[in-house]
Formats: structure tokens, sequence, C-alpha cells
């Protein structure tokens, strides 16, 4: 069966065009002025953009976190991210320390594989860097093709990495040809200062962001860039929050270094005040890094548009404010961290970034698609509309104006970061490998439809 | 007419892919796998690379200096640039001071309309803002099509415009819709430097290089990004030969100010002590900026890579050694400031720049052409393969390997600078407006065939 | 006749310690504990500090600006000086295009010489750099002991100096030993935005501020800064208002680079909302660079604590603001440039510097006399407490509180900048070679009996 | 007894002046000229300068390490240390984990009592902060004076601390006014590249360099100023040794940090290449961080004029080449880190800096003796020439050329490093409390004369 995108307007992470574009056997086929061909279905794109789906390198779903689980599972998720314009998610694998990662992978497909509506890879998180951890770690990339690996500098004592844990994963990392991703932040500061917070009866959310100096973010982040240097390896700092995280990576790049980094929608619209709402609402703004003073917006703009930081994930991990925030009230470091976010990554840099002219077209599909496919090793079958890529495809109207709510929004939780923004720009069709998921601004699709993507290596991307 | 490319392997600024390409009255029609039709002319690329054209935002063809012309003109030097794999240049237009604009203009068409083989637009130097200038400007945007006008910080008491030229310049660019595009060099050292050293007798060429020093690249270069970000202007600068002025630019960038860098392939691979060849061969290498120490070399790869810098000028501005570079025979300032450059530029980023490992093959074709056709108004006509794009197309063997040599090129002088180096790739066929114009690396096109670019303003790209 | 300053806290640029000070002959004899002899005159320290006097770099007494003068001359001015617990000061001699220097230093010594209480030195301000003032460059410094020249940066079409002035005038300065002086302002961005704001009828004091950006002082900083470090000579950047230029002084010297920076005390506590005071009152705030917003104090302070400046110069230049300041009513252009500083520039160091905890006690007598004494060829005559220097002493009563006021300053104009300031510490008492010039908060010195001083080169301090 | 110090230049961190010195109960009395008095014992210094002894903050006299004893003790030690015109020395007690304080203590009151022949202090090196250190630090400030604690944040499981050690440092010594002092190299980094370098057999002395790159002194630098900047504390760097520290020191300290870094004459006048000696003699070389590449050495000596680095320590730790350095032949590891430096520290500032040019001779005075003196609590008693200060003095005679060699040196050891080094400057007479320990180049002093250093709280300077 084929279908034809007509009368949209294409944007890849370099082009903008007019065209029609022809979908055979879930790929991009063809892409031409006037494509027409009996019994094909046609799709209406007119006055809307043709983009790549979006590619989102960061969600935890279903995940446990400080005695409860991540709301949003791979069904409720994924269908979130397609709604919003997303059709690749890469979540992250837990393993427990000696646990054999084999089966921390399993764990994670027995999840995924009968929920999942949109195609989806993981990365490994490593706790340590055992003899066994490095014995697996082949395996992990050639059979499961899992070419990107998390280290912690932060929880102390849980999952709180040393130097040398790092740093011999940079090493392995550059002679498997994966590529490290790094929590940068100094988890020994943030230790001290949240058990002097909670010593001084200072147990608010808002104590969560004030044990978590900026500074902690830049030292951690320049260290880790430092040790990239060093190893000649390859580093992609997660969730960059901050200007002094900003600046490190911008510093690392400038003398070769291959560092990226990402950024988050919350940090980018959002600001530290949120976790001073009353009745306890901060708690819903605690994600780490904690979000920042409103000074760092506009920085992490300026570094999206100047091409210091590469990328934007949602660091998607949800919990609904009644019965799981709530485990924080009295104490801050019981609040789960994180929130929903899948659902509105891709509308918000569009909305803030290529709206309000901080960022062009381009850039936003490079952002939220391109770029990210490429470092993860699942280029050009994914994050671009190329002929012979698969047809993951958002037809998105420009023109709509819409506001985000929790009553609205299709994540399983009971709130929305978001409450009350207005956006411009919705996906209004979405599919994935040629397959309708979101239809009119419906939803579709079958729950285990999405496949599992094995990636390529870092430096075969 | 059509014409069907087949086989080869598509790259632009961001996809690569296999698909064939067809070229309906001069466009790219259609971009799929198989495509086949009766009749259409069908050009193997079977093992290539099939690239857009290569933009080169900097000739100087048939430019008057120093009581010379240069050898090349629009024929010999578009002919050139089409067997080097560009198809689109951006000459240089000079007004005398009280010249009105639009007969500077005029002479620039009549110099290029019956001989160019590829299409061309026009910068406009100007030496002075003049209330004349400025009330002739809205003419030169709007009717001309010319959106960038270039502003020299050197050549004091010749060409050098003071801060106040510059600073208007740039917020009546501002205004209009024009990038300032600047030699960045501060001419007032040295001014004093080279009358200093003629005054002690140091006549040779290599007093070329030591009279401009590097400093003096970075000061002008760190002065006009400043004022740029005081009059919220755009700026380009052209010919970046050093750290000292990679660092301003980056700086610049970094705060947010809109200010883009070029370098050229000279300042890539050769160095300083060029100029100190015997028998005045060192004439051959002088361009201003000079060829700086080896050290810089790597800091402007680096650059490219990083994106601090993102364009590749040829400053293309030939001169036989004998008869016009020996003018300056015991006096280095009379050495006619330039070389032939136009056909090597894509050449030599390909060969030293991917296939080294210091871009990635994208990164290749942003910078030769997409990045510049943006900058410079003529996206996406010009710069891309997509649909509805010119078909400007190069159909380039990567792996034939070759010796750049005065006895092979196509430019019209004595002698080449890269004499004896051996690159890898060469473009084997090339298109303008879907006809040949290198078929088999033979010329096949016809003089005056190259239309002429009205280019859009700088905010409307 | 011999003096005994006894039980005071002697406080130098390294060291605070408890000592008598005998003085013989104008000069420092003897130090040591419980000095005492018979006949000599006891003049009684308990409880005070001892200092040097201070060494105030910048001074213009009776200087013509804009048809008017500025009204303290040589005799008020250093009167108000002696009170304020400065002994030295070095004024700017003003030179006009093409009138010898010979008989510009001659009108200075005629201003000067029958007036002043404390000793004094001249600076030169050059206004172009002919043949002729290179002639007589000699002869100002080896018989006129003028060892600093200034160029001006700023101030387009009367006093703007060249880039080929500056660059030229530092080779001179290097070759002849002297330093040179700047003013880092660019000109001609300042000449452009004045015109512009005229034209659009902006032409309260508030405007003056407005049409000279911190980004124009930083920027001719990083230009004065880079041509020194290409003539490898030496810099001293006068009246640095900001963080842009900050951070360029603190690059070059980073670099190695011989360059020195001078604040003021109006920058350090005043900022850019005086010049908004109604009733024209924002004139009396009208410095050239301009008061900045209060952010840059901050930096101030830390660069003199961390010696990224290292002096502090009143730029005394005092007008009344009935008839003088008034001149610039209905146009910002005309309000005379400068304020009264001399006399409170040593006491709002101590007070804002050392009671609040910014800098030390030995700091606060390095920058408001020792560097400057050393920089400027009169150390050790002045600028120190040690044997065998003059006995230029301030007896210094840390303890005193008073309130600034034009009802109480020594000054010959109408008000003063810092009308209602508190302050902490007073001098008591100020000798000037041995002699009293204040005595018990009393001026009792004699018009006169200030001596020129002929400086040292730069390259003997 | 009293002793007149005559016709000698008398140099302090400040002034430079002609002067007679008197000299009563081990203090210095008077200064001033043409001092003569019955009875006094004159110390003729014609020629020479009169230099306050210098202060060596950076000792390790009879120290375990690696299974042997750092060879020169406080006889030898402290003798040495005079010979070269050091009469303060702060010397390092080690406690072990466990033990307390108070015990640590008194092993080095025992091993310096009745050997030192000059004056010392202790600094205390913090292997852990438990509850119980934490409740002795109080004693160790106020009844023993010690008010500088050392954390290491290299050697892994020996002495290395974690980030929240040194943080907690940070906090408890702001809370206790003592100064941090820190070995910043990432030894995790270090860890790995050692057990890499000698799994792969690279035993010799020069893997010791290799193994310990830049980039990891200079990643631990910035992190440990990155946590003293949080903790709002107050931080000494040790052993600066390469570009990668100065930058991050000045970074800090422009931000307005507290920070402030030592380096030592190894990395200021020999370079990596001393490693690559045949014979095994590289070992005579291996300190931590080691000697570094030969560039460095501008960057450090340019950080010392420009007060990036304020201090200068010996670091001295001396062994045997015969019996103790050979303790690594075939294991570089086991090379006993450290030399002898005592001795010639002071002379080789004075010959390499003074002489050379690269710093002044007040800057001479406060590198080597008066800011040290000041950091660390001793001043103005020690560090500086001024009334009231203890009579430590040098009479240095800035003609006398020598040669560096273990022939002539006083230092228990069998090498010198600076062997056949050719320096300009000599101490000819120490005195140490106005009592004479060199005379005439001679030791005349006894050992157990040397008082032990009660300090003052670093926020009391």
């Amino acid at each position: 069966m084929k279908k034809i995108v007509k009368n949209g307007t294409i944007v890849t992470a370099s082009d903008t065009y007019q065209a029609d574009l022809a979908i055979v056997d879930g790929k991009i086929a063809m892409i031409g002025t006037d494509l027409n061909e009996e019994g094909a279905e046609v799709v209406d794109a007119d006055g809307c953009y043709v983009f790549p789906g979006g590619v989102d390198p960061h969600t935890h779903f279903e995940m446990p976190f400080g005695g409860t689980v991540s709301k949003d599972d791979f069904e409720t998720g994924t269908i979130a991210a397609a709604y919003g314009g997303t059709t690749t998610v890469i979540d992250f694998c837990l393993s427990s320390k000696g646990e054999p990662l084999k089966n921390a992978i399993q764990t994670w497909h027995d999840k995924s594989k009968d929920k999942a509506v949109i195609d989806y890879g993981f990365h490994l998180m490593i706790g340590e860097i055992t003899d066994d951890v490095l014995n697996e770690l082949p395996m992990v990339i050639e059979e499961e093709g899992i070419t990107s690996f998390k280290v912690f500098m932060a929880y102390k004592n849980v999952l709180q990495a040393d130097d040398e844990t790092l740093f011999r994963t940079l090493i392995t990392a550059k002679e498997l040809g994966a590529l490290v991703m790094v929590h940068a932040e100094n988890g020994d500061v943030i230790d001290y200062l949240v058990k002097k917070a909670l010593a001084e009866g200072n147990t608010d959310p808002i104590y969560h962001a004030l044990t978590r100096p900026p500074e902690a973010e830049g030292e951690a982040t320049g260290r880790a860039a430092q040790l990239t240097g060093l190893a000649n390896s390859q580093l992609y700092v997660v969730h960059v929050s901050c200007a002094e995280a900003v600046e490190k990576i911008s510093e690392a790049r400038n003398k070769g270094y291959d560092v990226w980094g990402e950024t988050c929608p919350q940090y980018l619209v959002l600001d530290q005040t949120a976790l001073e709402k009353p009745d306890f609402e901060g708690a819903k703004y605690v994600w780490s890094p904690p979000l920042r003073d409103k000074s760092n917006q506009e920085v992490l703009w300026k570094a999206l548009k100047n091409g210091q930081l590469q990328t934007l994930g949602s660091d998607q991990c949800s919990f609904d404010f009644k019965g799981q925030k709530e485990l924080g009230k009295g104490d801050f470091t019981k609040i789960p961290n994180g929130g929903p976010m899948v659902e509105d990554r891709v509308s918000i840099l569009f909305s803030e970034g290529v709206k309000n002219g901080r960022i062009t077209l381009n850039q936003f599909v490079e952002i939220m698609a391109t770029r990210t496919a490429k470092l993860f090793g699942v280029f050009p079958q994914k994050g671009t509309i190329a002929v012979g890529s698969d047809a993951d495809i958002v037809i998105f109207d420009p023109t709509i104006e819409r506001i985000i709510s929790v009553d609205t929004h299709h994540m399983a939780v009971d709130y929305n970061a978001f409450e009350g923004m207005k956006v411009t720009g919705e996906p209004v069709t979405v599919l994935s490998r040629g397959e309708f998921v979101i239809k009119d601004k419906r939803f579709v699709g079958n729950p285990g439809s999405g496949q599992y993507l094995k990636r390529r290596k870092y430096n075969e991307q």
C-alpha cells in the first residue's frame, strides 16, 4: 500500500521546500512535484510543514525511582510522544549493581515490546565498571545495538560513579565505538548541602534547587569534558540547565574535544521560582538538575542557536502529584525527580524557538530530530526526510494556537508542568514507518507496533 | 528535455543517501529510487557522490589592483570554477569614491554577462558612506539584488574606512536587510610597519607577512564584531587566517552577536614559510591577510568543525608570476595581492577535510555550498539538492587521486599555489541548471550561459 | 628643624606597624620605637594611621574645556587635595596642535608655580605625532621630566588620534622610556550615536551616558592593549569605568603585556541613574566615560583587589553647576565633562574599600599612593614611608565619621558629587616635605610652596 | 646586646632604600640614616641588599614516604635553608587516619625542637574529616597555632580525599579561620594511567610524568577553586606546575574567589625532559606534579609577575639517589617523590627572576617571604623589614656568581637537581631574631635555637 503526502512544505535540518512525498513499504520512496499514482492514499498536508518525526534521546518509562515507579509506561508514554510529534524515543535501561547486563536489558525489552506505538531504542545506565560488565559490553553493542552508556556524577552512594569509573568508561567507549552520556552534577557537594539543609529543618521543595547550585553542575561538566579530552573519547552531557555548564561545553568544543550537550524544554521556559509554589505544588517542578534562575534561559537558547548545545531531550519521567510527588512532603529528598515532558518537547521548541525567532526552522529539525539520530546511530533511518529513510513523518500545522493543559494532554499523570502555556503549532498527523499513529489529531495506532532499534556504533555515524 | 542522474550517493548539508534524481527544465523535479523515464538522458553517477554545486562567496575576476588587472576574467574564471565543482560565484563589484554605484555595477555587468559559464552574483565594495551612496543603496538592493556590502579596515588611504563608516554601514545594512562583509586587519598598524620595513630596506616578499601580524587581524576582527553587537546588525568576516581572529568571532557568537566567518583554502594548507621561497617565488604566496604560522591551520580546521567558522571562500584573484607578481621585485608592497584559487577550493576541502577526518561529508557540503547560499540570499535555488532547486549538480568521484598542477589546471595564470599537492577526489561531471558544463572532466559549456543572480535580502533567508 | 611623629600606626603598601618617625630637612630620617630628641617638634599620631601622602595621577586644574575653564586651579585644587590626604598631583598639560610643546609646558608652569601648596608634576597630552613633536619629546623627557604622554581614542575631530598615531606613540614611548596613557573610548561610534541622539531631539544629560556605551570603552581598551602588545610597549588606561574594559586589561596582562589600569572614585560608588536627576541636576554627574550601571561597581572593586586595576585617579576637573554645567541645558554635548573629586578620592577609597572589607589597608596605600608613584617615576621620593623618602605624610584618624558636603569641602565649586554620603576616616594632619599643610584639619600651608617634580623615566622605576 | 646593620640597601615587598638598621633584643628597633651607637656590633652590608629572611611555606623534613624517610631533617634542613637565605619554614605535619591529631603534632614537635636552627611552624595534613578530627581542630588552631590544613586530591587509596571531605574542610576552615591547602591532581585519572603504564611494562621514570598529565592538574585545580567559591572559603593551591592550573586559579580570582597559588623553583627552571636522563638519573627529577613541558615555564613566570600566583615553596623532600630514589628501579611508582630544594629556592628566584628581568626586586621579596608570612599568620613578625618585626635578616650580595652543586650545597643528600646551574647572588650573612646563623657564608648557629611559631588565624592576617 502506498501513500502520497501532498502539498506540504518539507523541512529538514538543511532544507525547506514544497514537494510531495511518496511512501512505499514504510519508507520514503520518492520526493517530487505533483506526485500522483492511482490507488495511492493521499495525505493532504496543505498549509502544513512536513517534518521528520521527532527523536527524543531521553525518556524514563516505567522506571523505578525512590520506592515508586514513573507513571507513564511504554504505552502511554509513546502514545503521548506520538501526539507530540515524536516518533522515536531512546529510553534508559537501568542495571542494578551485580546484575548481568543481559538481564537488565531483557527487563526493558519486556517492559516495552507489546506496548510501544513508535520505534524505540535503549541506552544503558552503568552503575559500576567491573570486569563482568566489561566482558558483557561487546555483546551489548554488537547484539543489542545499545551504543551509549550513561554514567552518573551525582546521587552519592546510589548511582554516583567515581572519576576512575568515568575515565575508564570513556576509554572503553572509545575502543568499542560507544558514546558516553553523563549526568554532570557534583554529587559530593550536593550530598553535603542536602544533609545540611535537612539538619537545619529546611525540607520544602525549594531546597531541592538550593542544594544543587549551578556551580556544582558547571564543575562536573568541566571535569567530564576534561576527562574526555584526556581519554580522546566522546561525551554527551544530558540535561544541561545553566550557563556554567554551557560555558564548559563550549570551552571543550573549542579545544576540539568531542563533547555534545543536550538541554530540556523545562530549562528553556521554566525557572526556579516554580519550586516556591504554595501547597507543596513546587514539587511538580523537581528535576535534577533543578530549574535555574531565569537568566539562564537566554543562555540556553543562544547555545542552541550557536551550536554549543545540539539536542533537546525530554527527560520524561512522570509522577503523579497525588500519591507520588507527595511522598516528599516534609522531606524534599523524597520527592521523585522528574516530570511529564515527552508530549510537549517538540511544540515548545517550535513555538518558543522558531516562532519567537530564536532559532531557524531548519535548526528546529536538527535539534529535535536529526542531530539526535546521528549521535545515537539511527540516522538516516530516523531523523530526516530523505529517500530511503523510514517514513516517520509529522504533518504539523504551524498556525494552530492552543493551550497546554493536563485536561488535554495524553500523558498518564495528573498535572502538566506547562499548564496554561499558550503555544503555536500542533502535529496534526503522524506516521511511523508509513502507518498512521496520529490522524487528524487522534490516536489511531496499535500498542506493540513500535519496533526495537538496534543502533549503529558512534564511529559509524 | 529531461535528465536522470542515476545510482549516485546524494549528499546535502544534512543527508547522505542513495537515490536517483530527475531534472526537468533545469530544476530538480524528483528524487527517488529507480527513476526511469523513456526519453530521459541518463547520467550515470555510480560510485560517485552527487553534491550541490559549490557556491564560492569570494572572487575577484578581472579586477584592477595596483596598476594591473587580475588575470582570470569571468570566462576563464568561471570555467575553472566549474572544473573544480563550483557552480555559483559571487564576485566583488568595486566602486570608486564618487562614482555612482549604478555605474560601478554596470561595469561589472559588462565584464560578466557574455563570459560566465555558471551563475553569478555581485557583492558591492563600498569605499565611502556618503549621502549619495546611502540614497542609492535601496536601488542596489531592490533592483540589482545586491544584498551584501564590503568594508575595508585595511589599505590605509586607499580603501580603508574609518570606524564611523563601518558602524554606519552596519546600521544601514540592518535597516535595509543587507549583510556587511569586512576585511578585518588594522590598516593603521600595518601602514606603520610597512613604512618602517621599507625604510629599513626590507623589501622581500616575506616582509608582506611580517608587516601584517596576526594580532592586527585579531584586533580588527574583534572591533568589527563589537561594533556589530552595538549596532545589533549582521557581519561576515572574509578570509579569516589565524587563531586570533577565530577567537574573536567565537566570543562574539557566544554573546549572541550575528557574526559569521569565512576562511580560504590557502590558510588551511599553506603557511608563512612559503613567502621565503627563493628567486622571488615567495611572491606567489602573497595574500592579505598573509599566510600564517603553521599552527593556525589546525585552529582553522577545528573552527570549521565546531561551527565557529562557517564558509570557505577562494578569494580568487589571480596574477601571473611573470609580469604581474614580478611588479613587486624590490618592493613587496607592489606585489599584487592574491592568487588562483577558485578551481581547487572544493577539492582541497574534500581531500584535506573529509578524507583526513577533520570534517564530515555533510559539513563539507554545508561549508562549500549550503551555508554560503543561505547567507547570501540564493538558497534554496542554489546550494542544495532538493526538489525545486536549480539543478546545479556535481558528480564527484571520491576515489580519484591526482596532483594539482599548473600543467593541468584551467585558470589563466602561470602557476598554481598548490603545485605538486596530492588530492583525493575530483568532479567528473558538473551541471548548471541542468545543462552540462563539465562532462567526463571536459568543459562543454558556453560562455554567456551563466545568469546573473538577484539575491534576496539577508533577513529573508 | 626636626619633627617626630609619635605613637601612630605606620602603614605602607606592604607593612603595618607601630613606630615613631623622625623628620629632618623634609625627609624621613629615622623610624623606630620611642624616638625622642630634645628640641624636636612632636606630632602626636596616637590612635591614627600614618600614611604616605596620596599621589593623584589625574587632575585637570584650570583647564580649558568647551569654551569654559575648570574651576579649581592649582591653588584651590591643591589645598583641597591636601585636605583630602593627597600630597602629590600629576596634572595634564594640554598642548594645541601646532603649538611647540615647550610653550604648552611653560603655560602649565605659569599656571602652577605660585599657587600649588603640594608637589606636582605634569603629564603631556599629545594631539598629534608630527616630526616637530617627535623632535621635542627627548627634551620633554630629559629636561622637563615629563615621562608620560596621553593619547585620546575619543573626542572625534577634536582630540582623537588615529590608530597609527597611537601605535607610533607607543613605539616612541618605548624607545624614550615613557608611559603612554590612553583615554579609551571608540570616538567614531560615540560621534555617530551623539549625532543621532541630537537629531532625534534627545538632549538631556542621560543621553551623555546612552551615547557612550560600555562596549565602546571595552573595544577601545582592547585595541589599545593589543597595539601595546604589538609595539612591545607600555600602557596606562585612565578612568576605567566598566566590566568590559576591566576584562580587556586583564586579558592583556595575562598575556604578559605591560598594561595598567586606573579607575576613579565616581565609578566605584555612583551609577548611571544619577544622570537622570531632575532639574538638569544630572549634569553634575557628567564624566567621560560616563557613570555605568551599578553592577560594574563590584567588578571594579574586585579588579582593585585582584590587581587587574592598580591605581585610583580623581580625574578632578571641576565646574560649577551654575553657569558652567548649565551651558549644556538643551544640549548634553555642551555640558563640561568632569567634576570635583580631588578632595574625596582618598577618603572614599578608605571608607568604602578598607572599612567595607573590599581591600586591605596595605592595598589601600598601594592604590592611592605607592603604585602611582612607581608608575610615574616619583618613587621612592613620593608614595611611601621609608627612610630617605620625602616626608609627605598623612595622619589619618580612622574613627571619625563625617558627611561629605559642598558645605564643608574645600574645592571651589558649588556642588559635591557625593553630597550627603557618610564616610569613615579623615586626614587630621598632612605634611609636605616635613612642613604642615593641614594641621588639626585646618589649612596652614602656603601657595607656591609646592615644588615641580621632574619625573624619572618609566624604565628607571 | 645590640647590632647595627650598616650601609646596605633595604628591600621590602614595597620599598627599596639605603638605610642602616638597629637590632635590639632580636627585633628591628630602628631604621635610619647613619645609625651609630657605642657598643653596638656593626654588621657591614655595603654593596649588599638587606632582605627579610625567606619564608618557605612548604617543607617535608624527615617525612615517611613509601617505606623510606626524607633525608633532610629539621637540623640539616634548616641549616641548608639558612645558607640559602630562608629563616622560617612551615613543615607539613602528617597525621595517620585514626591517630589523634594531638599525637601527630607531638611527633612533629619531637622531630624539630632540638634540631631547628631557624624558626618554624607546622601545617597539618588531614587524611580524613571524621567527627574526632572535627572536635580536635579548634585545639589545633587555638593551642597549637596551626592554622592551615592540607587536603590531597591525588594519591588514590592513600591520602586522597573525596570531594565531600574537601568541601567540608573548606567550610570548616572558613568557620575556624584556617586556610585550606590542596594538592590538586585528579588521583583517579592518574591511578588509572599508572596501572595501565605498569601493565604495559612502562616502568621508567619518564612514565611518572606521562601518567600525570597537566590536564589532570588543571581539572583538579579548577574543581578545588569552584568548591572554594561555593563554600565561600579560602584556598591555597600548592606546587602549581602548569598553564592549565594557572588558568583555573586566574579565573577563580577574577570571579572574586579567595584562591592563592604557589609554584616551586623546579617548575620554573627544569622541564620534563630531565626525567629521560639515562642510567635511571631521571629519578632525581621525580616530583608530583611532575616537571612539565618547557613552555610552561614562561607561563609560571608571567603568573608570578601578574599576581596570578603569589608564593614560591620549595616542596623540600629530599632523598638520596643511591638507596632511596633507586627504590624505584623497574617501577617508577616506587621512586620516592621529591627533591632537595630548600637551599636554592631564594637564589633561583633572585637570579632567574630579578636578574633576568622577569620580576622586580620588590616582587621577589613579596614572593619569597612577605606574602607567605601574611597568608600563614606570621606577619609582620616574619616576612618583612619593619620596626618591631623579628630581626630575621639576609645580607645578600647580588654580584656574586656561583655554580649550584652537590659539592657545595648543605643539604644531606647525594645530588642537587640544579647541578651545574650558574646563579647570580648569594646570601652572605643571615640572622635569626638578631642572632647570626650564617656569618660570612659559614654556619654559626645552634641546633635547637629555632623556635616553634604559633600562627594566627587566616582571617586575622
